[in-house]
């Protein structure tokens, strides 16, 4: 076994997800709506099933997918995209690996921001480079240019960012792009964006791809996800959007990673991108649900931090005067209240090492129907 | 970008796909069927939409698919095989894919047979490895002791086996088996076997797993694939089975290459799976076909190879007395007969350096209607 996988543990979303089922706990762990999704979604795949065509379709994905994709693009994001530059793979997390095993070789070094998806480094490390952890710390998760300039070395190809990021819920302002642009262009870095949460934002917040950014058009691979636009996670369909090289790069890792994704599915999400409507109505439902749960945190006397993104808030559990860490947090939560949760700190690579992760984070995710919000707040209450 | 893809073309399964939506000939090259899959699994797949979660299932899939994988693997093949010991992925490449990054590190050797598809080799160098290739030759594909034996070194650490084989449509003896299992525990390698075509044979022919064979239980990584048995290529819903530490590292590697597959789809399978009638029929509308392709070919003609299993017939240029090349014929046969096949010589990645592959065998799919063979088979007559 190539010792990655050999020294690595099963994410944490799958670990706690699976607690949840076994124990029984209402999981507000692994980050996925309760409800189902979107009936025009739901009505578009059944009739795909009956009147398209059940066999591959191209290896980058529908051309109806790959346009709408652009649509969308210019539409919320004015990028101007063109369906040859776009890749349609099985969820964002294929993009990312594809995307690391295009770009990374043999000891080229790849920044990551910290907290990160728990796959960025083990699939840097795989494609034989080396993580070096930028730490983005809690209130604020702000970037820090001094930061990016210690961690870069003659080795650095790229940087992966995750904006919005997960699990903070927070937005990087123009400033804080302009600079990791700047850094970008100065040190000839690629970037690996995983934008998956671009179109999960509250109270206004902008959110503007990296991608658009001056000198960036051709060195981000920009990463999109329909299970986190229209909250189906189970669908797994993602894309990845990069120009020329890059991009044909891409759809050749691709051809050899999966080949091609779930057609009936394909059909589906390029008829739910040309509707705002339905955006519409899943933001109007996942606000409100937000607003309940940070309510109720609150009303438990638990701090939760500022955030304006994501399907997840964080409560700080020094500032609530709770003497657990983060990890003791969720245990005890999962088994004395029922609730499952998310250690932020377990998104800290660098931090399972104890090199200045913060250990006081907890993330919950709130789109859940209010009943469910509700038992779980009833007994996170009780229980604190 | 990485060497192996910067040196890397497109497939030339999805290569001879677009040309042949392109030009608007007749497609015989890319395996698949044309036709509608069966019914049962179009309702199963809407039914699961509507009335089942379309939230992340488990990571290695859901539970009711890989019960029925290993209930159709104990009744059809005899293998023991428990849930746990199944990763449900985004289609058989996936799984190769996953295979290949969990078992080869950089500097090993893997010894793979051609012709092979396409995706084997690049897997091997992006994951470190050196592909080391063992020619089989038309028209019998015979797998040879000493050729295995002079390709083995002490860095050789897996091979790769597709059985029944992708193009030729030949299934390995009982005695080859045995000669390939007593190789591997000898000079103790791992199989990954991409056993995708298990369940489409024809005149009677038998499979065994090579995972069935002395000593090879907990050195086999099997793969299989519901597109091919169930003629469903656009779902990419495959798995990958394997025993104890094998077992568990591909579970970590497939949590970051995808996470988990369409559960839409993987409940269809699940079903499919458990109805044998369904494989009767379809097994029944194949063997129709290729006696129907087979006879128009030789009435044209055309000598076609002995074959037992897969989607495919092979025929053989120099004995049908063709001077042509098998990429020539193919780059013809598409512009002047409207009729898209494969050069087998394709699939022979040595084969591309001119070392002792076959140039004179040409691949046809013969999944297809009556009326879209007899075309095509009017079409070759009318042009060879
Ligand atoms: C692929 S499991 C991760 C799900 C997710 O995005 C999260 O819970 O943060
Ligand atoms: C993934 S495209 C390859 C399809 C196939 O199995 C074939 O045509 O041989």
């Amino acid at each position: 076994i190539h010792p990655v996988y050999a020294e690595m543990g099963t994410t944490v979303f799958e670990r706690m997800s699976a607690l949840a089922r076994e124990t029984g706990a209402i999981n507000l762990g692994q980050g996925f709506p309760d409800g189902p999704p979107p009936a025009p979604l739901l009505e578009a795949a059944a009739r795909a099933l009956h009147e398209q065509s059940n066999q591959y379709p191209p290896s980058v994905g529908l051309p109806a997918l790959r346009e709408a994709v652009c649509a969308h693009y210019a539409l919320t994001q004015g990028l101007a995209l063109a369906p040859s530059e776009v890749v349609v793979t099985s969820g964002a997390t294929e993009a990312i690996a594809a995307a690391v095993l295009a770009l990374v070789s043999e000891g080229d070094e790849v920044i990551l921001f910290q907290p990160a998806y728990d796959a960025y480094a083990p699939m840097v490390r795989r494609a034989g480079g080396l993580p070096v952890s930028v730490l983005l710390q809690p209130p604020h998760f702000r970037y820090d240019a001094a930061a990016l300039e210690a961690a870069v070395t003659p080795r650095t190809r790229a940087i992966m960012l995750n904006d919005p990021l997960n699990p903070a819920g927070t937005v990087a302002s123009a400033d804080e792009l302009e600079m990791i642009a700047r850094f970008c262009t100065r040190h000839d870095l690629v970037a690996i964006c995983d934008e998956v949460w671009e179109q999960v934002r509250f109270d206004g917040a902008a959110h503007r791809s990296l991608m658009a950014c001056e000198g960036m058009a051709e060195r981000v691979v920009k990463i999109g996800s329909a299970g986190k636009i229209f909250g189906l996670t189970g669908w797994k369909i993602g894309w990845m959007a990069a120009k020329r090289d890059l991009g044909s790069a891409l759809a050749r890792v691709h051809q050899f990673l999966t080949f091609t994704t779930a057609v009936p599915l394909q059909w589906a999400v390029a008829e739910g991108l040309e509707r705002a409507d339905i955006l519409d109505g899943l933001h109007a439902d996942w606000a409100a649900s937000r607003a309940r749960l940070k309510a109720g945190l609150e009303a438990a006397g638990l701090t939760v931090l500022p955030n304006a993104a994501t399907w997840f808030l964080c409560i700080d559990l020094a500032a609530s005067g709770i003497a657990l860490t983060d990890r003791e947090f969720s245990e005890r939560a999962l088994r004395e209240a029922g609730v499952a949760t998310v250690p932020v700190s377990a998104l800290y690579e660098s931090g399972q090492n104890g090199q200045g992760a913060p250990s006081h984070i907890v993330r919950l995710c709130f789109t859940k129907p209010d009943d469910v919000l509700d038992e779980a707040l009833e007994r996170i209450s009780a229980w604190v």
